[in-house]
C-alpha cells in the first residue's frame, strides 16, 4: 500500500537519517561544541631554531611543496639547498606573461601576448577558497596580495549540443528553470498523505515551503518562470517582464551537468580568491626567501639512502654534482623519481609507478576586447560539453580594453588527448570552433594563444596524482612515511593533490616528522 | 486513486507547464532566437548636440538620477543647472569615511574611522550586478574602476534562535545538510508509479539523477553528508573526514531563511561589483564632469509650471533666488516634494503623498583585526534572524590589519525603529549584543562605528519608494510623464527603487522624451 510503501517518510525515518553516521556523532558533536565546528586546517609545524650545529636538509624540485619546506627550515637557521631541473621554480603554479617559454616536449612554445601586467594566464592553479589556511597563512606573511576570484557566474552560459540544438542559454536560465520545473514535480509528488505520524501537518507544510522556494513556485506551487532567470528586459522604465521558461522537455535532455552543483562544492564555492598579478605572485613570495637556495637546471641523477643521511647526485651545466645532506625532501614526481638511480627498498619504490597521473590541459587566449562584458559577464565561467569544457572570463581588469580568457580547459584523458596531439596553432583551432558555439564572433577577437598541457611538459609529463580508494589504502601511508632520512613530498603525496593547500600539507607533515626525531635525537643526546 | 492523482505527472502535464504562460511564448522565443535572449538594458538616449539656442535646464537634486540627467544634457551643449539641498552630491549614494559628517536630524554624527583608503562604508548603495548595464557602462565612461564584490559566502554563518539553541552554523553547512535532507525525502517520494506515460523510465532515472546531485544522496539516494558542507578537517594529510550531518528536526525548526536562495536571485546572484575605494566613486566620476553645475545647499522653495519652462525659487545662504529653465528634471523625494509651493494640478500632486517610503537602517564598524578571515570568511555575509539580519564581512583589503564591516541592515521598518528611537551608542551596543551570538568577541575588534537611518537622513526622510500592484497600475505612468516642461525623476519613479539602475533609467526616460518633444519642436518650426 502507497501509504507505507517507498513514498513514505517519517518524522523517526527522517531522524534516523541523521543517526546513520554512526554513534560516534553524538560524541563528536558534544566534543566540537554542536554548530562551532571550526575550520580544522593543516597545522604550521612549530620549528625550533637551529643549535650550533644546523641540519643539512636537500630539497629535490622546487615546486610549492619544496619552496614550503625550504622556507620553513631555512628561517629557523637551517642549510638548504634546493635541486630545480626545469629553468623556472613553481611546478605546477605557473603564470604567463610576455615573453614567458612554454618548456612542452615536442612543441615549445612562447607566450605572446602584450608586455602587461594584467594580461596573464595561470596555467596551473588559479584560485584558492577560503579554508585554505596554510596557503592563505603564506600569502599573507610573504605580502602576496589577494583579490576576489569569480568562480561561478550565473550570466555566463551553458552549452550542450543535447539540448535546444546547441544553442547556448545563459547559467541562470538553465539552472532556475530546471530547478523551478522539478520542484513543481516535487511539490506535487509530496502528499500530505505520504507521512506517517508523528510528522505533523506543520511540519508537511514547511518541507512544501522549502520545496516552493528552491524552485520559486506560485502560490500554487507551480512554476512559471522566475526573475531569479533574468528577466526579458533589464529596463527599469517598463514594468517587469518575466522570460518565459525554458521548454522542460529541451531541459530535460541536457546532461544536469555538475555546474548545477560546482558552486556548491566544498573548494569551488563562493568566494575563492587569487593572487593580485597572477598565481606566481605565491612562488615569488617564497622565492623572496629562498630564491638564493635555489639551483635550477639541475636534473637529479641518483638519491642514494646512507647510514645517516642522503647522497643526492644532479647534473648541472654538464656536469655531475654529489652532495650529502642530513634529510633530503622530494618532490620530483613519481613517475619521474622511477627513472633515477637510487637505493630505496624495492617495496617502497614499487609505489612510485604505481599512482597513474592525470592529464590536464589548458589554453588561454589574449582578446584584444573584453566583448563578454558587454553581454554583462564579469568573471566566471561558460559551461560546454564539447572538450574544451570550460571559458573563464578574468576576473580582474573589470572594463580594460583587453583581457585574458581561458579558451579551454579539460582533464578527460581522451579530451586532453584530441588537443595535445595537435600542433598549437591547431590546437587554437579546434579551440576557437567550438567556443564558437558560445561566442559566434569570439575569432575576432583572439590577437594570441598559449596552450598547457601538463602531461606533456618537461620535467613534469603528468599532472596531479590519480589517487583511488585502493590506492591510498594500499600506498599512501608508505609513500607519505619517510625512508631512512628521505621524504616524498608535493601535492602527490597529499589527500588532495592537484591543490597547492596539498602541497604544503605534505610539507609540513615532513618538517613535523622531521622535528619530532630532532627533538628526540636530543634528548637521547642529553 | 493514487497513480492519478495529485503525485502523479506526465510528460504531457509537464509540457503543459511551459505552455502556462501562453501562446505569445513560442512567438517571442521565436523572434528573439532560443536561448539567446539578450540582457535588454535601459538605451542610453541620443541627445543631439545642442543647436544655436541649447536649453537651459535646471535639474532639482543631486542624486544619481539627477547627475546622470545633467551630464547627458550638458556634454551636448546643453546650459544646466543643478540645485542640490544637502551638503553634498549623490543622494543615497554616500560612502562615510574618516572625519565625514552624517547628517540624520536629531542624531548628526561624524565618522571616526581612520583615514585609510580602505576604511571605507557604503551606507546606500554597496554593490552593482552584471546587468545593470547603464550604470556599468557610465562607471567605464567616467573611469571607476569597479573590483569583483562577494555577496554570498558559503564559509559565513547562519543563526536563528530557533535552531541549534541558537548558535550559528556555517551557511554551506545549514545549505547543504538541509538541502540533502529534502533530496533525501525528495527521492523517496518520487517513484515511478507517480510517472504516467508516456513519462519514460528514462525520464524517471534523470529526474531521480537530478535530486541525488542536488542533494549528494549516496548510491541508495540517502543523504549521509557531503563535502559541500565542507570536511571536518580541511587538513590533507589525513583522509578526508565528513562532519556529521547536523540535525534534520534542528534544521527543520529553522524558518528557512530566504538566504537559501539569496545568492539566486535576479540581482544578487553571481557576480556582482563594487567601485575600487568605495561606491561614491560612482558619484565623484559624475561631479568630474559636472561638479561645477552643481549648487549644494540650495534648498528647493517653490515649482512653478509656465506657458512655456518652468520656474524655480531656492533658498542658498539665506536669500531666495528664483530661476528660470526651460526644462526641470526633479530628484526631490516625492514625499518633500509635497511641502514645496508649486501649481502642479491637484490629481498629479496627490501621487506625492500616495507612495509611501521604506525604512532602512545601516550600522558600519571597524574592526581593528580582520578577525573573520581567520575563520576562513573573505567578503559576504553571515545572516541572523535578529534586528541586524546581516553582517558584511569587506571584500577588499584582503589580509590588510583593519577593515569596516556592516555591523547591521534592516528595512524591516519595526527593527528600523528599535534601532534608530536610540542614540548612536546605544545602537552599536543593540548591535554588537546581537552579532556576539555569531561572534561571541565580536566587542573586543570594534574600534568605531557609523549609523544611518535613510527614514531620519535630512533632505532624505526616507529610503526608496514602496511600490506595490496597486499604486503602480494607478501611480505610475501618471508620474513617470511629463507635466508641462516638469519631469520627475530618481529611483522613485523606476521599476527599480533602491538601485541606482533605476535611478538612471529615470533619467534617461525624461531626456528621452525632452528629447523627442525638442526635435517635434524643430520639424514645426522647419
Amino acid at each position: 500500500m502507497h501509504r507505507t510503501g517507498r513514498g513514505t517518510m517519517s518524522r523517526r525515518g527522517f531522524l534516523q537519517i541523521a543517526g546513520a553516521v554512526g554513534g560516534s556523532t553524538a560524541v563528536y558533536r558534544a566534543a566540537m561544541g554542536l554548530g562551532l565546528l571550526p575550520l580544522v586546517a593543516n597545522a604550521r609545524p612549530q620549528v625550533a631554531a637551529a643549535g650550533p650545529t644546523p641540519l643539512k636538509v636537500i630539497v629535490l624540485g622546487a615546486g610549492i611543496s619544496g619552496l614550503t619546506a625550504a622556507y620553513e627550515l631555512h628561517r629557523k637557521g637551517h642549510s638548504v639547498q634546493i635541486i630545480e631541473a626545469s629553468h623556472r621554480a613553481g611546478g605546477r603554479n605557473l603564470t604567463l606573461r610576455s615573453g614567458d617559454r612554454i618548456d612542452e616536449t615536442g612543441y615549445p612554445q612562447t607566450c605572446r601576448f602584450d608586455a602587461d601586467p594584467d594580461l596573464y594566464f595561470n596555467a596551473g592553479p588559479a584560485r584558492i577558497p577560503g579554508h585554505h589556511h596554510a596557503l592563505l597563512d603564506y600569502c599573507k606573511e610573504l605580502d602576496v596580495p589577494l583579490q576576489p576570484f569569480i568562480n561561478d557566474n550565473r550570466n555566463a552560459w551553458v552549452q550542450d549540443d543535447a539540448m535546444f540544438g546547441g544553442k547556448p542559454i545563459r547559467a541562470r536560465e538553465y539552472m532556475t528553470d530546471t530547478r523551478g520545473f522539478i520542484a513543481e514535480l516535487m511539490a506535487k509528488s509530496l502528499t500530505p498523505q505520504q507521512m506517517l505520524a508523528p510528522m505533523t501537518p506543520a511540519d508537511w507544510e514547511r518541507m512544501r515551503e522549502y520545496v516552493r522556494q528552491l524552485g520559486e513556485l506560485d502560490d500554487n506551487f507551480r512554476y512559471l518562470g522566475s526573475s531569479r532567470a533574468g528577466l526579458a528586459r533589464h529596463d527599469y522604465t517598463h514594468p517587469d517582464l518575466l522570460k518565459p521558461p525554458l521548454s522542460p522537455s529541451e531541459l530535460m535532455k541536457s546532461r544536469f551537468m555538475y555546474i548545477m552543483s560546482f558552486g556548491e562544492t566544498d573548494d569551488q564555492a563562493a568566494m575563492m580568491m587569487e593572487p593580485v598579478g597572477g598565481m606566481d605572485r605565491v612562488v615569488s613570495g617564497f622565492m623572496r626567501k629562498v630564491g638564493h637556495l635555489v639551483q635550477l637546471q639541475s636534473q637529479v641523477q641518483s638519491i642514494r639512502l646512507q647510514e645517516q643521511g642522503v647522497e643526492v647526485t644532479y647534473r648541472r651545466d654538464g656536469k655531475l654534482v654529489t652532495t650529502r645532506a642530513d634529510y633530503c625532501l622530494n618532490c620530483i614526481p613519481l613517475h619521474l623519481l622511477a627513472g633515477v638511480d637510487h637505493n630505496f627498498p624495492a617495496d617502497y619504490a614499487a609505489g612510485f609507478t604505481a599512482i597513474p597521473r592525470g592529464k590536464l590541459f589548458k589554453i588561454g587566449f589574449q582578446m584584444k576586447e573584453r566583448f563578454w562584458e558587454k553581454q554583462g559577464i564579469y568573471g566566471g565561467i561558460s559551461w560546454t560539453m564539447q572538450d574544451i569544457q570550460q571559458i573563464w572570463y578574468p576576473s580582474h581588469g573589470i572594463h580594460r580594453q583587453k583581457g585574458v580568457v581561458l579558451g579551454g580547459y579539460s582533464w578527460d584523458p581522451a579530451a586532453c588527448d584530441r588537443f595535445t596531439r595537435l600542433a598549437p596553432a591547431e590546437r587554437f583551432e579546434l579551440a576557437i570552433r567550438q567556443a564558437e558555439k558560445i561566442h559566434p564572433d569570439y575569432r575576432n577577437y583572439i590577437e594570441s594563444g598559449v596552450s598547457i598541457a601538463w602531461h606533456q611538459m618537461n620535467h613534469m609529463l603528468g599532472c596531479a596524482a590519480q589517487w583511488d580508494h585502493d590506492l591510498l589504502s594500499r600506498w599512501f601511508k608508505r609513500l607519505q612515511a619517510p625512508v631512512g632520512n628521505h621524504y616524498l613530498i608535493g601535492d602527490q603525496v597529499s589527500y588532495h593533490p592537484g591543490w597547492q593547500e596539498g602541497a604544503i600539507a605534505s610539507a609540513h607533515h615532513a618538517i613535523a616528522d622531521i622535528e619530532q626525531r630532532v627533538r628526540e635525537l636530543r634528548v637521547v643526546a642529553a
